[in-house]
């Protein structure tokens, strides 16, 4: 029996679209729901009672394969019946109606639930974990560990200065820091104040919001396919590293932290190779600047590894995570990096063990399941088909993500272009996401199995057939 | 029957303390879980299966009477059988097993959720909402909606410039903005980089860490007790006025928003009138500014009303809330502060329904047990008993909060006697939480009644006298 079949006996067999999307129903919830609520961005309205394993299906009650799963972060299809267990459980209960501080009255299970979940899969050399409450918190808390941190060393055991402690109270220096975080062009880590500031995807994202002003590296532009661009890619990937060590070495400041997507997502599925990211780990060994790896969007499994960064061997100082773990915070390597002291690194909530509950069964059942190996062998299956398309359709460009489980992704000519792929496809019962200006990301969940892939390869083949 | 007793039948009758805090197993729990998360902050391992309506049970068995919550955020109690009975439901489970995007892809029920529960409570003249998850996040996505509101109005709806959209990939002028948030001397807003720009209570709060150079009015520090300083407090409070009106007026470039806490509470439990604020209003009003008032800690019924500026009569143009909702976000009055267009105002998750159904039913026992009615209540009985202690005791000093439910606030002549006053208070049964430099603030649950009211003065009154 298939992972699947196991999981979701009633999965729909295939997608079955009765109205335009969105139909009428969602139509008319929509505009109910814009009385109070942002439904700008909106596309449907979801029945969340009634979707199933890979299947979404809406209030109309049209049923789409979902290869974008709430942006990338369904880790196990819907209504898995192992993780509705866990949210009938008495635990979940007790967690829910009694949401700790969890710094100042830790439970009497979080140390438990930690160990079993998530610190099960911390990635090699990060075993200590900062639980957090979405991607964007995560890196920012990442963000005031290396500031800290920083300061902490160069301060070199003293105390804070009065000067300091007054200054800092006027938002000024000595007490605040000019230190910076680097980030890469094209990057996104997040809306906040900070994160954003790190974040250059779009401009729409960051247009009339105060931003510090960081620096910023060139990512590689990789030319495909891989094995026609070697010596060009490889160049490529050089001058950005070049570029990196002289931003480093020559900002007027101190560079506290480096943050990089293994894979950067919300900008278009740009890829580099391992050699790229070792060279990253390198420089900034070499500079003492801490290494945040962002795998909020690329981490939980997807990537056929339960961090993307796996596939590189490296070993970043901190890692930071939400999305597909369904729980947000940051894993890392030494204790300094939770603070010197207490109440510096500090919230009313710090976690959630709810959310600790739900990203222990998915981890739970990426391990019981094998569903790392679902998603590479999967991962390569879907890879090769849409190779084919390619090869069909010179309106499929830049093919990427071999060997990175589900992470593939393509581009059209244009944005324009790829909209109305986005749009057919719907239309066709699969719900696909975009990325970057013109590309298109595959996230299915964990569940999803060759058979899906055939469905979702055929209705690539129909809309390509359209445009 | 009394609220406690129809809700908690079991509860504990009075404290009982075997060991010393924390006790021998919270202390091995305490160093088993520093291995891999910071505990540096943890007063104890707290036991949340047994704890009880008002009354905290820890890893050791000692059971306290809980005046401080969970840093004010529990609101009906611990193990609360009607919030228990939500977390068993299967709106729960799907809630918790498929959390959506929200913006994208809104549930089914996502309208009556919101309606039955955080709208029925909007405050006056706010009828929308945006969900959020923490109250940091809160306070930054209305920092983010009041800087792109007062953009889209200078910009008299023009489309962005070619140099707005190149220049804010780099961080800088015109795309990113020179907009500025303003907040008060000892406010506390939250730690992610742009609400702890605005947080100005504790250096510790803000080591190390960048900020905006943005600007603070002053605060009043009101003299008590009120009747005896009548004209001092009204000259102080238009001392403040006066120059909030003057930064506003002389800052270089534009004040976006004022933002306020009804009662500052991190920062001191510091009270200010209600003419107070009305002036805040007029000078926002008069001058442009959006003014956002911050309900992360005052709000969800502590104060005897569901939102403690409602004691005021002002209406803000956004309100932010968090903690005892259990579901954080803002209320808003305008459309225009959602964004004007989509994507701009975004994140994955957009908040999370399974915290919004929490909330829903925090708001209906709110209602149908009328807790408002037993927090005033109660909360006045309690101010008159403390109100005898500050008569017996010179070491109880600038008692405050009369008419405002639990938020009930004194202090201690140093940081050190406060400290000393919690750990006496802790080791005779009673969990109490400071604030600022050396305040004891109030903070229990709205099912707390008089017969926790005299355990609480009972406490207190054997602490003044060791110390």
């Amino acid at each position: 029996m298939s992972i699947s079949e196991k999981y979701f006996p009633q999965e729909p067999k295939a997608p079955c679209i009765k109205t335009t999307i969105p139909g009428p129903v969602s139509k008319a919830k929509l505009e109910e729901l814009s009385t109070v609520f942002d439904t700008k961005a909106a596309y449907f309205i979801t029945d969340y009672y009634k979707s199933l394993g890979n299947y979404i299906i809406d209030a109309d009650g049209n049923t789409l394969l979902d290869s974008y799963c709430q942006i990338s972060s369904i880790a196990l299809g819907y209504n898995n019946p192992e993780l509705l267990k866990t949210a009938h459980s008495n635990e979940m209960a007790v967690a829910l109606c009694n949401r700790p501080a969890l710094a100042c009255f830790p439970s009497t299970d979080y140390y438990e639930i930690l160990r079993e979940g998530l610190l099960s899969v911390a990635p090699k050399g990060l075993n200590r974990v900062c639980t957090a409450h979405t991607g964007s918190d995560a890196n920012e808390m990442a963000y005031k560990a290396a500031f800290m941190f920083q300061a902490y060393k160069q301060r070199g055991g003293k105390p804070f200065t009065a000067e300091e402690l007054s200054s800092v109270m006027e938002n000024k220096l000595p007490g605040t820091s000019d230190m910076v975080i680097l980030s890469f062009k094209k990057a996104f880590h997040g809306r906040l104040f900070g994160s954003l500031s790190t974040t250059r995807s779009k401009a729409i994202h960051k247009l009339d919001i105060p931003a510090f002003d960081w620096p910023q590296a060139p990512f590689p532009s990789l030319k495909y396919p891989l094995e026609k661009y070697e010596i060009e890619n490889k160049e490529e990937e050089e001058r950005c590293l070049k570029k990196l060590e002289e931003i480093i070495t020559s900002y007027p400041t101190k560079v506290a932290a480096v943050i990089v997507e293994p894979v950067q997502s919300e900008g278009g599925d740009n890829h580099a190779s391992p050699a790229f990211f070792q060279g990253i780990r390198n420089i900034t060994k070499k500079h003492d600047v801490i290494l945040i790896i962002d795998e909020v969007q690329t981490g939980g499994g997807g990537s056929g590894k339960m961090w993307l960064h796996e596939h590189y061997d490296i070993v970043p100082d901190i890692m930071t995570f939400s999305k597909k773990m369904q729980n947000a915070g940051f894993f890392f390597s030494e204790e300094g990096l939770a603070g010197d002291q207490p109440f510096r690194q500090f919230n009313t909530w710090c976690g959630d063990p709810s959310k600790a509950l739900i990203a222990k069964t998915i981890i739970e059942q990426i391990k019981n399941e094998n569903l790392l190996k679902n998603t590479t062998e999967t991962g390569d299956y879907l890879y090769g088909k849409i190779e084919e398309l390619s090869e069909k359709y010179d309106k499929l460009l830049n093919l990427r993500g071999k060997g990175r489980g589900f992470f593939i992704a393509f581009d059209l000519e244009t944005p324009a272009l790829r909209n109305q792929l986005v749009t057919e496809c719907k239309s066709l019962g699969l719900n696909i996401g975009g990325c970057g200006d013109q590309g298109i990301r595959l996230r299915p969940a964990l569940v999803f199995e060759k058979k899906h892939a055939d469905i979702l390869v055929g209705i690539l083949d129909q809309a390509f057939a359209k445009l």
